[in-house]
């Protein structure tokens, strides 16, 4: 058996030791464009800021080790042209010395993965526009970064462009992100990036949403000048371009091999292209949605490396298949933390599937014992069966935490009942009796039993809905801190006394801070005849929606 | 319908919360029996050793809340001492005035959790042999500990005793703990919790195993002198005594209600009683092992409070059920954590049920990004079926997560299969591409497929086993700075060329430093014709075990 792997990080690389594992007589090549196989890739950014120190460290795994421990034929610098289905074999270019060769397989892995997308705009081929996608890139940035220069533009405010504006402050330098949508770091719902995108206001870094660049100017001197489509302009030392990343699904367009819509390789799930001889893993492929069963292509480095396995176990006649992509991600930003699985909000409406949410915003751990810090909860789920559809937290700390356990509920087609029941680590240091995880549970389990409807901030705010009462179940202090215009106060502890000021005819609308009291506030309401609803994760979630129409 | 509540902490506060929102118009008294109801009783040992330094924090609920929130009628210091379930009320006992009433009920709810064991030892009522259960005893002891004292000793290194150790240390206090068993923490398995164990001798806490306290005298002085079965004896300016706790069912067994063998008392998956009509959730009942489906006692604050909600949803026709206790656990002892879920190797050899384990010993995130450290991971699984039996994790960061993450498995009943598959947060800050949760599925999944047998550190050790090659697959430097007496040294990455000098006719334990080159080392030779087993956790394991011997 030979097997030829293209691309030797992540998939490929996880593909090539898998397959080493289940056959030590396999002729096993791994032909890697780049200067190195199997590097760090998430850790350029932080390589960039000098979190991390040693470029050495970005090595995993140096060709040696494979070679050695796993017995592979790595070969870097080594870039395939050119795919020949027929005669079974790769045209591979040799970038040190120029030659030319073909290589025969019995059956061929694709992990080519995703380069960054960079769009025709004038001026973008400067040298004094970067990406960040591998060693090379990121020793140039490392190079510019530590130089001395002033300002940078970034722009994109995905993953790279967040983790790349962190680690230019990091070096001292002045950060603009440039973002098209109306919202950083677009795989998370708008409203619960927004504490993000404040921190990175108090951070320093300017941000542009619905901004893009349509022009890079090298000025006279050593600056460079970012035309935006709004006509302004932006002078700095060098741009960085991170606008998402296209599957480098060439080869396989070359060969007739089929892609999908997103340019992605359409696998089976054993990982196997149209041509069954032919595998593709990670960035470069379009994969199933665990949850919408829906294509997608979402490049994230664990599906990458599960895949890779998955190729490898095929190839050798095993029946592991792969389950979908649930879209697990998290990202640092100037220690916050943003996190998510499963489908947001707006893929949800996007499917026109059906759902419901709640937001919860708990501390991390027991309020009573020090450090305890705000997170925001955010779940999504079957209004009929209550299954889990996403979540996303935002926060400082257990953000992560809070997510993965989530992440397992996915996986399990569990429910929102499930979650009232999860029995999950508790001392005061760690988490709370009734964890964060408990809570969102209670709350959207209350809303299928119809104990407690919830409104959103949205409906709050609508025209359609002025008529409903707005109820501010706070204390006295709180409400004149602030409040939902045209609400009324009747602190919870008074409520009782105060029902016959309520309106009978009309819908209320209680809340309070997070929406605990807005509860109760609801529970005794409807059990006096009144049609109350609570606003999910109240004034705090109306505070932070809010911030969109300044 | 009118609700007494017996006990206002935890499952009593839960249940009576619940009522209310439930029904506005039922009678609920709760009956506390100490000053405050709903204390945070798991931050008693953070208030005496000043971390929590405010007492008020701990009033999570004060009466006045209770009272006006949630219209309860709450009463403080009154001990209930009688249950007349003939007539259906209970006998009520006012501490503060000496006043003597009953008060009927249609519903009673026994929330009076458990208590301080305290063994019948000579002298252990010295006003200088301290317990911690409520806040009271926080007030004394909070007291004694900043009064100057010196040394203290605390008998049993379970939860509590482990948590007064760390705070008695903070306030300067020498600390000496005596436990009976073999191990501190005796819900982890031994080899588990000796990485906290050493931790504990460097924060300078001196840990007697296999001992325990048979006598307490006050000495001339201010002291007290602690007599040990051994014969030593200890000096000290106080004791803390944290063996355990009992049920604190005594009411509910002087009222003919049935009770476990260990006390607890018997009650359905609504939490009813053997009367119907009486209730009873929290530490004081016996609940079924989620895993094992065994009647067990554990107490914890989660799984009361879940209780609590479930018992008052009974009361009013809701047919929501307590699916068992998981004993999921965490305890922080000096900045370092254990954390368990399901059942321990010893639990299931105890109740003779069949399971695997294996160990892996990873960073908590990738280990180019600084600040990683490392952590173990235990996992024990059906050797059939791969359904997840237990879990436990010990280290620094990160420790929390994995068992959550395990927890939420081992409820949806997921195979170590599940686990290869689980797709978590990644970013190098935060975990790997494999997370240990897929680290530790790769490794159990590989077990069950026979891809990779594996051995474990008893086995090694054993007489019956000594026919065995031992094989260090480790570098030299390695091999030469320790290593498994009587191992050949073969380094992995000239391993296929040495399999001349290997025994075709002997069993082989391969092993490296945490498994990982142990197991592609067991791949070679199986695939070359070898019996060959990898060393589960390597020789990271083996010298965790070997300390048992030291």
């Amino acid at each position: 058996m030979k097997i030829v792997i293209v691309g030797g990080v992540a998939g490929g690389a996880s593909a090539a030791a898998r397959a080493r594992r289940l056959d030590e007589t396999a002729e096993i090549v791994v032909l890697e464009r780049g200067h190195h196989p199997s590097f760090a890739n998430c850790g350029l950014p932080y390589y960039v800021g000098g979190k991390i120190e040693s470029r050495k460290k970005l090595l995993v795994a140096p060709v040696e080790m494979l070679r050695n421990r796993h017995r592979l034929d790595v070969r870097v610098r080594s870039q395939v042209t050119k795919i020949d289905r027929d005669r079974k074999q790769v045209h591979v270019s040799n970038l040190e010395t120029g030659d030319q060769y073909t290589e025969s397989f019995d059956k061929l892995i694709i992990a080519t993965g995703a380069s960054p997308f960079r769009p025709p705009i004038p001026g973008i081929d400067s040298s004094k526009v970067l990406e960040l996608r591998d060693l090379t890139d990121a020793d140039r940035m490392h190079a510019i970064a530590t130089s001395g220069v002033k300002r940078a533009v970034i722009v994109g405010a995905g993953f790279i462009g967040m983790e790349v504006a962190e680690n230019l402050v990091l070096r001292g330098i002045d950060v603009t992100v440039v973002e098209l949508a109306d919202q950083i770091l677009p795989p998370w719902d708008r409203e619960m990036i927004q504490p993000i995108e404040k921190h990175l206001g108090e951070q320093g870094v300017k941000v542009l949403l619905g901004e893009s660049a349509i022009g890079f100017q090298e000025s006279a001197g050593d600056g460079l000048t970012i035309q935006l489509k709004s006509g302004q302009s932006l002078d700095a030392d060098f741009a960085v371009v991170s606008i998402g990343v296209r599957p480098e699904s060439q080869l396989a367009v070359d060969a007739d091999i089929e892609c999908g819509p997103g340019g992605g390789i359409i696998v089976n799930d054993s990982m196997q292209t149209s041509d069954p001889n032919i595998y593709a893993v990670g960035d470069v492929t379009q994969v199933s949605c665990f949850v919408s069963k829906t294509p997608v292509q979402i490049p994230l480095a664990g599906p990458a490396n599960r895949q890779g396995r998955i190729a490898a176990d095929h190839i050798f006649g095993r029946s592991s298949t792969y389950r979908g992509t649930q879209g697990t991600a998290v990202v640092g930003v100037f220690g916050m933390t943003a996190a998510m699985t499963g489908l947001s909000e707006k893929l949800l409406q996007r499917h026109d599937m059906p759902y419901e949410k709640i937001y919860v915003h708990p501390s991390d751990h027991a309020g009573y014992y020090p450090g305890a810090q705000g997170l925001t909860l955010k779940l999504l789920f079957d209004p009929i069966d209550g299954v889990i559809l996403g979540a996303q937290c935002v926060g400082t700390n257990g953000v992560d935490k809070r997510i993965d356990v989530i992440a397992m509920a996915i996986q399990a087609s569990m429910t929102v009942y499930d979650l009232e029941e999860a029995e999950l680590c508790y001392a005061p240091q760690y988490g709370h009796a009734k964890d964060p995880i408990n809570m969102a549970g209670f709350v959207a389990s209350g809303v299928l039993r119809g104990d407690q409807p919830v409104l959103h901030v949205d409906d709050i705010q609508s025209k359609e809905d002025s008529e409903r009462f707005l109820l501010d179940v706070r204390s006295e202090g709180e409400f004149s801190d602030g409040h939902i215009p045209d609400a009324t106060n009747i602190p919870l502890e008074s409520l009782r006394e105060h029902l016959a000021e309520l309106p009978s005819d009309q819908p209320i609308a209680a809340y309070c801070k997070v929406g605990q009291r807005g509860y109760v506030a609801t529970r005794i309401l409807r059990q006096n005849g009144f049609d109350a609803a609570n606003v999910s994760g109240g004034y705090t979630s109306w505070m932070r929606r809010s911030l969109d129409s300044e």
